[in-house]
This record gives structure tokens, C-alpha cells and sequence, in this order.
């Protein structure tokens, strides 16, 4: 994590003396997150999360990510609830930091999942967009189009140091993407970062989906193409067929995309890609001192966005 | 942490195939341990903690360690202890490192532990020191007199910086616990670390005691000498009297001290100050740039050590 306030026993018996959750049996700082301090709190009513939010940005969206947790919640997807103080608060003030309790949910995720794994997620990120339907939550999507020219333009002149020919890549492609992003697909709440870290498997059963801080509004498509990126790549850098057959289907058997979805699926996928290429290559080139974590390789990407580059249509990924 | 090894779920369900503790329902890496990683596990038969040695030394001395947690968990003491593998083996490879996997206690640890909270300290070190008599391992304390000579050399030099008089306090110090420091005190195993970070209480009662990492063969007052250093002093430097004669009497409600023990305290607690002041004046000195905590202020024991300097007594600690 890159950030960590240590919360003393004495101050956390304190945030929870507005709560019903009873007396604190475990509470233990956990290696997760990149912008939040999170930790593992059981009571004698259950186990939770804890969190506290450390960046600016999240705060002004707090009431957006925990009013979805917990309309999604209510609407039967597995994903973490907000805890409500006695005073129906669902945030509070811990270590001059605002902070909120959630649900825990059991679960691990996986390193390497199969195409089983696979299926269980398309099917859950199509059940969350069909449930987030009724949500009136909005929240636009900074790390769409202008987001990304944003990040470029932060690179510009670093990126060949990281890989040859990445900057002309990365211009060539968002001036692709400006002319031909999609603007009229279905659109509504999407996760935007369904990667097998924030999926939770007990038993190779799907028990739950987290991480919800990059959620926001924007075209559901979208978010399969994310999901297709972050599943479907084998670590040498080939796309898996199988995979993306099998987390299609998954996604299919519970929301039918409609045939301009379908159609647009290659783009969508390069925009996807350039997306996490960009944020990649933004905390390559500027790491954080202080995060615990190695930054993520960026050069993944820029191999799967030539691999979209290269796909003929939706059938080059099993649709 | 200062170290800190990314363990995947399928590694991890590779390493469990020779216990018999069940599926995996929650794995956590947690922010605990100055030297290793820390893992919370929890399976369909209850919760652990496993843990991945990162350094030599204490890998070396691992039989000791887990050997005397079995021990003393088996005398009843509230400690972790280890989980045997089938073929009866505590320790496995994950990761290219030796790990164990041990069972987890409910409970947090205090901040600002009351007299109360100090008397059940003292009982549960008291307790300890009881049950460890028929453990048969042997460990030298390598944080005893010779080993803080050596700390002292390495710091030499470099302690005014931190402190004005620093250098001198060390040498003096040093010049006298070689004349006067006890040698026919009982012994037996000792903690040797009893902070309050590393006794566990649930509802204000004491529900455990945990990291075994500095166990060794030593007096067993001088494990009291720590416990009153590490519990007995207010955040402004001052000995807290109540807090000692609670500490005290809880360890002797269970283990009576010798004459010769406690006429000996004042100079095992100025041994006790000096071993952690010496021991964060070298981390202080030598930061590690990985660790995700900052040193501890080293001065902190220097003005407990002068109250030592100047005690009158056994009287002087509330015996």
C-alpha cells in the first residue's frame, strides 16, 4: 500500500462507540490497497473492513462508491456494504481521516485463474450491470478519453526510455481513439477495474467482487473490454481464445450485448488497453517512495493494445 | 514491515496440500512483523497465521522458536503455536522461504494499557517464565551484554547526533553492567520482549501472548526488568509507580521473586533500557529505506535508562 496510518486500539474503540457492531476481537492492518489504509476488524457480530481514505479525490466520491456497494449489495451482488453508525452515517472521522466500515467478504482471488474462473467473472460483472440499472449515482469516468490525453501529455518525452516506439504508439493510437470512440452504446454503472485482484473465489465458487473506486458511469461494453484485458492474457503476452470465449459467454448468459456493443468490442479493447498502459506508465515513471509494492510493468499492455490493433472483429475474442 | 513477499493463492494452496487444515476461505498479507511477512489465514477449520522467514538468523533458531511455542501452548499458555503438516513437520518451503503456518489468537493490543491491563501482563510473564521450565531448547541472548557492546560499537560515534551526551550515557553504561551485571539469577526461557504490542487482550481481559522472535535462555527477572520498561513509563518520560507495583504484583501473585532477583532489579532494568536504546539508536542510524515503519525514537529509553540510574531500589519500581 502506498499509504498507512497506524490507528491505536484506543482511537478505533472510539469510531466504533457510534456503532452496533459489539466488542473488537481482531483488528490487524492488511497489505491491500494503494491509496487507502485498510484493515481486517472482527467483533463478536462479525468481520469487516476498515478503511480509511487518504486521498482527496476519493473523499469528494465517497457517496458514490458506498451508496453502489450498497445498492448493489441490496440487489444480491456479493460485494462489501457499508455499516451504518446509529445515526444511518456511513462514514466517520479515525485518525483526522474520514473512514468507513464495511462488510468483509470470505475469498481469495487468483493468480492465475482459468477459463472456468473465467465464466464465474463475465457472469458476475453482467449480473452488477444489470443490477446497478437502478442506481441514480453519477460519476463520469476520469480515466476515459481526456483522461488519458491527460496522462500522455504528462509522459510525453519518457515513454521510449520505458520502450521503444511507445510514445508513437501511444499518439497514434488516441488520435485513432478520438476520431472512432463509441458514444452511443448502453451505458450505465461499471466496475472499470475488474482485474482477478478484486474477484473472490472460496472453493472455485465467485464469493464476491471488490474494489469498487474506479467505479463510475459510462458504457457497460466498456467495462467487458477492461474485464477481457485483465482476464484473457497469458503471461507471455498471447490472448487466450478460450478465455475469452468462455468470459463472453459468462457475460452473454446473463446480459446479451446488443449488436453495436458487439461491434464495437475491438475498439473498446484498445481503449482499455491504452487505459492501463497510460496509469502503468504515469507510476513507472513517477513511483511513489513510499509504496510497499513494485509499480506494474507497463510494456503489458502496450503488447495487448497491439494485439487489438491487430484484431480482424468481435471474433477475435470468442463473440 | 521491512520485508514483505507477495504470495500467490495458487503458491499458497500448493504449500497447504500437506496440511490437513482445509480450503482456504481468507488470505491476508498484514502489517505486522519487523523481519518477516505476515499472512492471515483463514480455512474451513479455523484461523492462522503464517508467517515467511526472511532472515538467516531466525531461521537458524527456528526449532526454538516453534518448539517453544508448542511448549508452552501445551502448558496452557495463550500463545500461537505451530500447525503440523502430516508428515509432522512444522516448517515448509513457500516462496523459496521456510514458513509455518501457526494458530491465531483473538485480541488487539493496547496503546495505553492500564495498571489493570499491567497486572495481567505481569501474571501471563510470571505464567511464562513457569511453563517454559521443562522446555529443553537453549538460545543464547544475542541481545545480551556482549551483543550490546557490539551495537554500541557500530553506533560509536554517531550517538551525539541524535542525542547531546548520548555517546557518553552508552559508554558509562556499558563500563558498569560489565562490573555489576548478575550472573547466578534463576534463569530458564524468557520472552524477552514483552511489549504491550505483543500481549493480546478481547474485553479488556488478557486473551494472549505473541511474537516468540527474541525468546531465549536468560534470568527471568530480567524478562520482568523488560516487561516494567515496556509497560510502566507515561508517553512523558515518567515512571508510573501504580503501574509498577501492579506489574509487579501480578507476576508475583504466580512466581514470587528471590531476594537476590529483587535486589537485582534496578540494574536488570538499566540492562533492559539500554539493550532498546541500543537497538533503535541502530536502527535510527541505519534506516532501512524498505521499512513501512519509521524507527522508533531511540531517546525515549535514554530517559528511562537515567530514571534507572537514579532508583534507590527495588523500592523504587513499587516492590
Amino acid at each position: 500500500m502506498a499509504v498507512y496510518t497506524d490507528v491505536s486500539f484506543e482511537d478505533l474503540e472510539d469510531f466504533l462507540a457510534v456503532y452496533d457492531i459489539g466488542p473488537i476481537h481482531v483488528f490487524k492492518g492488511i497489505a491491500e490497497g494503494v491509496s487507502n489504509s485498510n484493515y481486517f476488524l472482527q467483533t463478536e457480530t462479525g468481520a469487516f473492513i476498515l478503511t480509511l481514505y487518504e486521498k482527496r479525490v476519493e473523499v469528494d466520491d465517497l457517496p458514490f462508491y458506498l451508496g453502489l456497494m450498497e445498492h448493489l449489495a441490496r440487489a444480491g451482488i456479493a460485494c462489501p456494504t457499508p455499516v451504518h453508525a446509529r445515526n444511518g452515517n456511513v462514514t466517520g472521522t479515525l485518525n483526522d481521516k474520514p473512514a468507513a466500515i464495511l462488510t468483509f467478504l470470505d475469498g481469495v482471488s487468483l493468480r492465475r485463474p482459468t477459463a472456468e474462473h473465467c465464466t464465474f467473472a463475465g457472469r458476475a460483472l453482467a449480473e452488477l450491470h444489470e443490477a446497478g440499472a437502478g442506481f441514480p449515482g453519477k460519476r463520469a469516468n476520469a480515466l476515459g478519453l481526456n483522461g488519458w490525453r491527460a496522462l500522455a501529455s504528462d509522459c510525453k518525452g519518457k515513454s521510449d526510455a520505458v520502450a521503444d516506439g511507445l510514445g508513437s504508439l501511444i499518439e497514434d493510437e488516441l488520435a485513432t481513439l478520438t476520431m472512432s470512440w463509441p458514444t452511443a452504446l448502453p451505458a450505465g454503472v461499471i466496475h472499470a477495474d475488474l482485474f482477478p485482484d478484486n474477484v473472490l473465489f472460496v472453493d472455485n465458487k465467485l464469493s464476491g467482487i471488490i474494489d469498487f473506486y474506479f467505479a463510475c458511469s459510462d458504457a457497460l461494453a466498456y467495462d467487458l473490454a477492461v474485464t477481457l484485458n485483465a482476464w484473457c492474457f497469458e503471461p507471455d503476452g498471447a490472448f487466450n481464445l478460450t478465455k475469452g470465449r468462455a468470459l463472453a459467454a459468462g457475460y452473454q448468459a446473463k446480459r446479451k450485448l446488443q449488436p453495436a456493443e458487439r461491434a464495437a468490442l475491438p475498439i473498446l479493447c484498445r481503449g482499455a488497453a491504452l487505459r492501463f498502459l497510460l496509469t502503468r506508465l504515469y507510476d513507472w515513471i513517477n513511483p511513489d517512495p513510499a509504496a510497499l509494492v513494485r509499480p506494474k510493468d507497463p510494456r503489458e499492455f502496450a503488447r495487448r493494445l497491439r494485439f487489438h490493433r491487430n484484431a480482424s472483429g468481435p471474433e477475435a475474442y470468442g463473440l
